[in-house]
Protein backbone atom coordinates (compact mmCIF):
# COMPACT_ATOMS: atom_id res chain seq x y z
CA UNK A 1 0.00 0.00 0.00
CA UNK A 2 1.56 2.95 -1.11
CA UNK A 3 -0.44 6.38 -0.78
CA UNK A 4 0.29 8.81 1.95
CA UNK A 5 -2.89 11.25 2.20
CA UNK A 6 -5.94 10.83 3.84
CA UNK A 7 -7.60 8.56 0.68
CA UNK A 8 -9.29 5.66 2.60
CA UNK A 9 -12.56 7.39 4.09
CA UNK A 10 -14.90 4.33 4.43
CA UNK A 11 -14.38 0.05 4.51
CA UNK A 12 -15.32 0.27 0.67
CA UNK A 13 -12.04 2.57 -0.16
CA UNK A 14 -10.04 -0.05 1.92
CA UNK A 15 -11.06 -3.45 0.24
CA UNK A 16 -10.26 -1.50 -2.77
CA UNK A 17 -7.27 -0.38 -1.69
CA UNK A 18 -5.87 -4.03 -0.66
CA UNK A 19 -7.40 -5.74 -4.08
CA UNK A 20 -5.11 -3.02 -5.21
CA UNK A 21 -2.77 -4.63 -3.19
CA UNK A 22 -2.44 -8.06 -3.80
CA UNK A 23 -3.38 -7.42 -7.32
CA UNK A 24 0.01 -5.67 -7.58
CA UNK A 25 1.49 -8.60 -5.22
CA UNK A 26 0.56 -11.34 -7.52
CA UNK A 27 1.96 -10.26 -10.23
CA UNK A 28 5.57 -9.64 -8.51
CA UNK A 29 5.23 -13.12 -7.47
CA UNK A 30 4.28 -13.91 -11.35
CA UNK A 31 7.56 -12.28 -12.52
CA UNK A 32 9.91 -13.75 -9.61
CA UNK A 33 8.28 -17.65 -10.16
CA UNK A 34 10.57 -18.73 -12.92
CA UNK A 35 13.15 -18.30 -11.26
CA UNK A 36 12.84 -19.91 -8.67
CA UNK A 37 11.61 -22.94 -11.13
CA UNK A 38 14.64 -23.05 -12.35
CA UNK A 39 16.62 -23.00 -9.09
CA UNK A 40 15.05 -25.73 -7.45
CA UNK A 41 16.60 -29.10 -7.84
CA UNK A 42 14.22 -31.42 -6.38
CA UNK A 43 12.18 -32.34 -9.74
CA UNK A 44 8.93 -32.36 -6.95
CA UNK A 45 9.60 -28.86 -5.99
CA UNK A 46 10.45 -27.59 -9.81
CA UNK A 47 7.04 -29.02 -10.82
CA UNK A 48 5.39 -27.44 -7.68
CA UNK A 49 6.55 -24.20 -8.57
CA UNK A 50 5.76 -24.66 -12.08
CA UNK A 51 1.90 -25.72 -10.84
CA UNK A 52 1.71 -22.44 -9.04
CA UNK A 53 2.61 -20.48 -11.78
CA UNK A 54 0.00 -21.24 -13.46
CA UNK A 55 -2.10 -21.11 -10.56
CA UNK A 56 -0.81 -17.60 -10.04
CA UNK A 57 -2.18 -16.46 -13.44
CA UNK A 58 -5.75 -18.07 -12.62
CA UNK A 59 -5.75 -15.82 -9.09
CA UNK A 60 -4.58 -12.69 -11.38
CA UNK A 61 -7.53 -13.38 -13.32
CA UNK A 62 -9.97 -13.82 -10.90
CA UNK A 63 -8.99 -10.91 -9.61
CA UNK A 64 -9.35 -9.13 -12.88
CA UNK A 65 -13.25 -10.74 -12.33
CA UNK A 66 -13.78 -8.81 -8.74
CA UNK A 67 -12.83 -5.82 -9.79
CA UNK A 68 -15.17 -5.76 -12.63
CA UNK A 69 -18.00 -7.21 -10.53
CA UNK A 70 -17.41 -4.32 -7.83
CA UNK A 71 -17.20 -1.73 -10.67
CA UNK A 72 -13.81 -0.02 -10.05
CA UNK A 73 -11.07 0.32 -12.20
CA UNK A 74 -8.55 -2.43 -12.40
CA UNK A 75 -5.17 -1.46 -11.46
CA UNK A 76 -2.27 -2.04 -8.58
CA UNK A 77 -0.58 -0.73 -5.82
CA UNK A 78 2.70 -0.83 -4.85
CA UNK A 79 3.23 -3.12 -1.87
CA UNK A 80 5.78 -2.78 0.26
CA UNK A 81 5.66 -6.03 1.96
CA UNK A 82 5.66 -8.43 -1.04
CA UNK A 83 8.65 -6.57 -2.53
CA UNK A 84 10.33 -6.94 1.17
CA UNK A 85 9.46 -10.91 0.94
CA UNK A 86 10.37 -11.24 -2.83
CA UNK A 87 13.68 -9.32 -1.83
CA UNK A 88 14.49 -11.70 1.01
CA UNK A 89 13.86 -14.90 -1.07
CA UNK A 90 16.08 -13.60 -3.31
CA UNK A 91 19.33 -12.55 -1.43
CA UNK A 92 18.56 -16.17 0.27
CA UNK A 93 18.79 -17.81 -2.77
CA UNK A 94 22.20 -16.05 -3.92
CA UNK A 95 23.09 -17.04 -0.61
CA UNK A 96 22.99 -20.62 -0.71
CA UNK A 97 25.92 -23.00 -2.09
CA UNK A 98 24.64 -26.54 -1.52
CA UNK A 99 21.69 -27.24 -4.25
CA UNK A 100 19.76 -29.41 -1.30
CA UNK A 101 20.34 -26.53 1.62
CA UNK A 102 18.82 -24.26 -1.06
CA UNK A 103 15.94 -26.63 -2.16
CA UNK A 104 14.85 -26.29 1.50
CA UNK A 105 15.71 -22.43 1.79
CA UNK A 106 13.16 -22.27 -1.50
CA UNK A 107 10.50 -23.97 0.34
CA UNK A 108 11.09 -21.57 3.18
CA UNK A 109 10.73 -18.13 1.24
CA UNK A 110 7.99 -19.80 -1.21
CA UNK A 111 6.26 -20.18 2.19
CA UNK A 112 6.60 -16.80 3.64
CA UNK A 113 5.41 -15.69 0.09
CA UNK A 114 1.52 -18.41 0.73
CA UNK A 115 1.49 -16.99 4.02
CA UNK A 116 1.61 -13.20 2.59
CA UNK A 117 -1.40 -13.87 0.30
CA UNK A 118 -3.55 -16.38 3.25
CA UNK A 119 -3.76 -13.67 5.07
CA UNK A 120 -4.39 -10.90 2.70
CA UNK A 121 -7.11 -13.01 1.64
CA UNK A 122 -8.55 -13.90 4.01
CA UNK A 123 -8.84 -10.12 5.31
CA UNK A 124 -10.37 -9.81 1.71
CA UNK A 125 -13.02 -12.06 2.25
CA UNK A 126 -14.21 -10.99 5.28
CA UNK A 127 -14.04 -7.76 4.40
CA UNK A 128 -16.48 -8.90 1.05
CA UNK A 129 -18.73 -10.66 3.11
CA UNK A 130 -19.38 -7.25 5.22
CA UNK A 131 -19.85 -4.98 2.79
CA UNK A 132 -22.09 -7.51 0.99
CA UNK A 133 -20.91 -8.66 -1.92
CA UNK A 134 -20.88 -12.76 -1.81
CA UNK A 135 -19.97 -12.83 -5.58
CA UNK A 136 -16.57 -11.11 -4.37
CA UNK A 137 -16.20 -13.11 -1.36
CA UNK A 138 -16.35 -16.06 -3.56
CA UNK A 139 -13.71 -15.57 -5.84
CA UNK A 140 -11.54 -14.36 -3.20
CA UNK A 141 -11.83 -17.16 -1.54
CA UNK A 142 -11.08 -19.62 -4.29
CA UNK A 143 -7.77 -18.24 -4.95
CA UNK A 144 -7.48 -18.16 -0.75
CA UNK A 145 -8.11 -22.53 -1.22
CA UNK A 146 -5.65 -22.23 -3.33
CA UNK A 147 -2.53 -20.53 -1.74
CA UNK A 148 -3.55 -22.44 1.66
CA UNK A 149 -3.10 -25.98 -0.36
CA UNK A 150 0.27 -24.80 -1.71
CA UNK A 151 1.44 -23.97 1.62
CA UNK A 152 0.40 -27.45 3.01
CA UNK A 153 1.95 -29.20 -0.04
CA UNK A 154 5.19 -27.34 0.50
CA UNK A 155 5.21 -28.29 4.70
CA UNK A 156 4.77 -31.83 2.31
CA UNK A 157 7.74 -31.77 0.22
CA UNK A 158 9.89 -29.90 2.88
CA UNK A 159 8.87 -32.84 5.88
CA UNK A 160 8.51 -35.56 3.12
CA UNK A 161 12.36 -35.31 2.11
CA UNK A 162 13.83 -32.05 1.19
CA UNK A 163 14.61 -31.09 4.86
CA UNK A 164 16.37 -34.48 5.14
CA UNK A 165 18.25 -34.53 2.08
CA UNK A 166 19.50 -30.89 3.21
CA UNK A 167 20.64 -31.51 6.51
CA UNK B 1 18.19 -11.98 5.41
CA UNK B 2 20.88 -10.07 3.62
CA UNK B 3 24.23 -11.79 2.67
CA UNK B 4 25.77 -11.57 -0.65
CA UNK B 5 28.09 -14.19 -0.37
CA UNK B 6 27.79 -17.91 -0.45
CA UNK B 7 27.78 -17.90 3.48
CA UNK B 8 25.49 -20.61 3.69
CA UNK B 9 26.80 -24.24 3.00
CA UNK B 10 24.79 -26.19 5.53
CA UNK B 11 21.54 -26.46 6.90
CA UNK B 12 22.93 -25.77 10.18
CA UNK B 13 24.08 -22.21 8.73
CA UNK B 14 20.81 -21.54 7.62
CA UNK B 15 19.04 -22.73 10.56
CA UNK B 16 21.17 -19.99 12.36
CA UNK B 17 20.16 -17.55 9.78
CA UNK B 18 16.91 -17.41 9.92
CA UNK B 19 16.95 -17.71 13.48
CA UNK B 20 18.92 -14.38 13.05
CA UNK B 21 16.03 -13.26 10.67
CA UNK B 22 13.25 -13.77 13.22
CA UNK B 23 15.61 -12.21 15.87
CA UNK B 24 15.91 -9.14 14.06
CA UNK B 25 12.06 -8.89 13.31
CA UNK B 26 10.76 -9.93 16.66
CA UNK B 27 12.89 -6.75 17.61
CA UNK B 28 11.01 -4.59 15.01
CA UNK B 29 7.96 -5.72 15.38
CA UNK B 30 8.63 -4.72 19.46
CA UNK B 31 9.11 -1.45 18.13
CA UNK B 32 6.12 -1.08 15.76
CA UNK B 33 3.64 -2.49 18.54
CA UNK B 34 3.27 0.62 21.36
CA UNK B 35 2.37 2.87 17.84
CA UNK B 36 -0.41 0.33 17.22
CA UNK B 37 -1.46 0.53 20.59
CA UNK B 38 -2.32 4.17 20.41
CA UNK B 39 -3.70 4.33 17.09
CA UNK B 40 -6.62 1.79 17.67
CA UNK B 41 -9.91 2.74 19.08
CA UNK B 42 -11.51 -0.42 20.04
CA UNK B 43 -10.56 -1.19 23.65
CA UNK B 44 -10.63 -4.87 23.38
CA UNK B 45 -7.77 -4.22 20.15
CA UNK B 46 -6.08 -1.97 21.88
CA UNK B 47 -5.33 -4.44 24.96
CA UNK B 48 -4.84 -7.43 22.21
CA UNK B 49 -1.97 -5.20 20.76
CA UNK B 50 -0.83 -4.62 24.71
CA UNK B 51 -0.77 -8.21 25.31
CA UNK B 52 0.83 -9.13 21.95
CA UNK B 53 3.71 -6.74 23.14
CA UNK B 54 4.28 -8.52 26.39
CA UNK B 55 4.02 -11.64 24.44
CA UNK B 56 6.67 -10.51 22.01
CA UNK B 57 8.90 -9.92 24.94
CA UNK B 58 8.81 -13.81 25.72
CA UNK B 59 9.45 -14.56 21.88
CA UNK B 60 12.81 -12.43 22.29
CA UNK B 61 13.73 -14.31 25.91
CA UNK B 62 13.07 -17.56 23.93
CA UNK B 63 15.10 -16.57 20.86
CA UNK B 64 17.64 -15.92 23.30
CA UNK B 65 17.46 -19.44 24.44
CA UNK B 66 17.70 -21.06 21.23
CA UNK B 67 20.74 -18.88 20.68
CA UNK B 68 22.45 -20.64 23.66
CA UNK B 69 21.29 -24.10 23.23
CA UNK B 70 22.49 -24.36 20.45
CA UNK B 71 25.92 -22.50 20.69
CA UNK B 72 26.22 -19.34 18.14
CA UNK B 73 26.53 -15.77 19.21
CA UNK B 74 23.14 -14.31 19.59
CA UNK B 75 22.30 -11.28 17.39
CA UNK B 76 19.88 -10.00 14.37
CA UNK B 77 20.09 -9.92 10.26
CA UNK B 78 18.48 -6.90 8.54
CA UNK B 79 15.17 -8.77 6.94
CA UNK B 80 13.48 -6.73 4.36
CA UNK B 81 10.87 -9.10 4.23
CA UNK B 82 9.32 -7.81 8.48
CA UNK B 83 10.87 -4.34 6.94
CA UNK B 84 8.47 -4.20 4.24
CA UNK B 85 5.45 -6.03 6.25
CA UNK B 86 5.68 -3.33 8.93
CA UNK B 87 6.05 -0.15 6.57
CA UNK B 88 2.98 -1.29 4.71
CA UNK B 89 1.73 -1.17 8.27
CA UNK B 90 2.57 2.46 8.89
CA UNK B 91 1.70 3.69 5.57
CA UNK B 92 -1.96 1.98 5.50
CA UNK B 93 -2.60 3.26 9.22
CA UNK B 94 -1.40 7.16 8.25
CA UNK B 95 -3.79 6.99 4.96
CA UNK B 96 -7.52 5.98 6.73
CA UNK B 97 -9.46 9.15 8.28
CA UNK B 98 -12.25 7.52 9.92
CA UNK B 99 -10.97 5.74 13.20
CA UNK B 100 -13.85 2.44 13.06
CA UNK B 101 -12.06 2.04 9.84
CA UNK B 102 -8.66 2.58 11.12
CA UNK B 103 -9.45 -0.14 13.41
CA UNK B 104 -10.29 -2.72 10.79
CA UNK B 105 -6.94 -1.80 8.76
CA UNK B 106 -4.75 -2.44 12.39
CA UNK B 107 -6.15 -5.61 12.55
CA UNK B 108 -5.12 -6.49 8.08
CA UNK B 109 -1.82 -5.00 9.16
CA UNK B 110 -1.08 -7.14 12.35
CA UNK B 111 -2.49 -10.16 10.88
CA UNK B 112 0.00 -10.20 7.86
CA UNK B 113 2.75 -9.33 10.38
CA UNK B 114 1.55 -12.86 12.21
CA UNK B 115 1.50 -15.00 9.25
CA UNK B 116 5.15 -13.97 8.61
CA UNK B 117 5.76 -14.92 12.33
CA UNK B 118 3.97 -18.04 11.85
CA UNK B 119 5.35 -19.12 8.62
CA UNK B 120 9.50 -18.26 9.64
CA UNK B 121 8.63 -20.82 13.43
CA UNK B 122 7.12 -23.10 11.32
CA UNK B 123 10.21 -23.49 9.24
CA UNK B 124 12.55 -23.07 12.29
CA UNK B 125 10.26 -26.05 13.98
CA UNK B 126 10.48 -28.39 11.00
CA UNK B 127 14.63 -27.47 10.23
CA UNK B 128 15.15 -27.52 14.24
CA UNK B 129 13.79 -31.45 14.31
CA UNK B 130 15.45 -32.68 11.13
CA UNK B 131 18.76 -31.43 13.32
CA UNK B 132 18.28 -33.39 15.90
CA UNK B 133 17.85 -30.17 18.49
CA UNK B 134 14.39 -31.26 19.78
CA UNK B 135 15.41 -28.86 22.68
CA UNK B 136 15.38 -25.92 19.85
CA UNK B 137 12.15 -26.86 18.10
CA UNK B 138 9.96 -26.97 21.96
CA UNK B 139 11.04 -23.08 22.36
CA UNK B 140 10.17 -22.35 18.43
CA UNK B 141 6.71 -24.73 18.78
CA UNK B 142 6.01 -22.33 22.20
CA UNK B 143 6.05 -18.90 19.99
CA UNK B 144 4.70 -20.54 16.88
CA UNK B 145 1.80 -21.65 19.03
CA UNK B 146 1.44 -17.89 20.87
CA UNK B 147 1.54 -16.42 17.04
CA UNK B 148 -1.09 -18.95 15.70
CA UNK B 149 -3.21 -17.70 18.78
CA UNK B 150 -2.89 -13.80 18.65
CA UNK B 151 -3.85 -14.51 14.83
CA UNK B 152 -7.18 -16.35 15.66
CA UNK B 153 -7.97 -13.83 18.48
CA UNK B 154 -7.57 -10.83 15.51
CA UNK B 155 -9.65 -12.49 13.46
CA UNK B 156 -12.34 -13.01 16.31
CA UNK B 157 -11.85 -9.43 17.37
CA UNK B 158 -12.30 -8.81 13.09
CA UNK B 159 -15.45 -10.91 12.36
CA UNK B 160 -16.69 -10.27 15.95
CA UNK B 161 -17.82 -6.48 15.78
CA UNK B 162 -14.51 -4.24 14.24
CA UNK B 163 -15.36 -4.81 10.36
CA UNK B 164 -19.83 -4.73 11.58
CA UNK B 165 -18.43 -0.82 12.79
CA UNK B 166 -15.86 0.06 9.90
CA UNK B 167 -18.68 -0.77 7.26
Amino acid sequence: MGWFTKDIETMDDLFVHTLQDIFYAEHQIKQALPDMVDKATSPALKQGFQTHLQETEGHIARLRQVFKQHGVEERGVTCPAIDGILQEAKEIAGEVADKRVLDAALIAAAQAVEHYEITRYGTLVAWARQLGREDCAALLQQNLDEETATDAKLSELATGGINRKAA
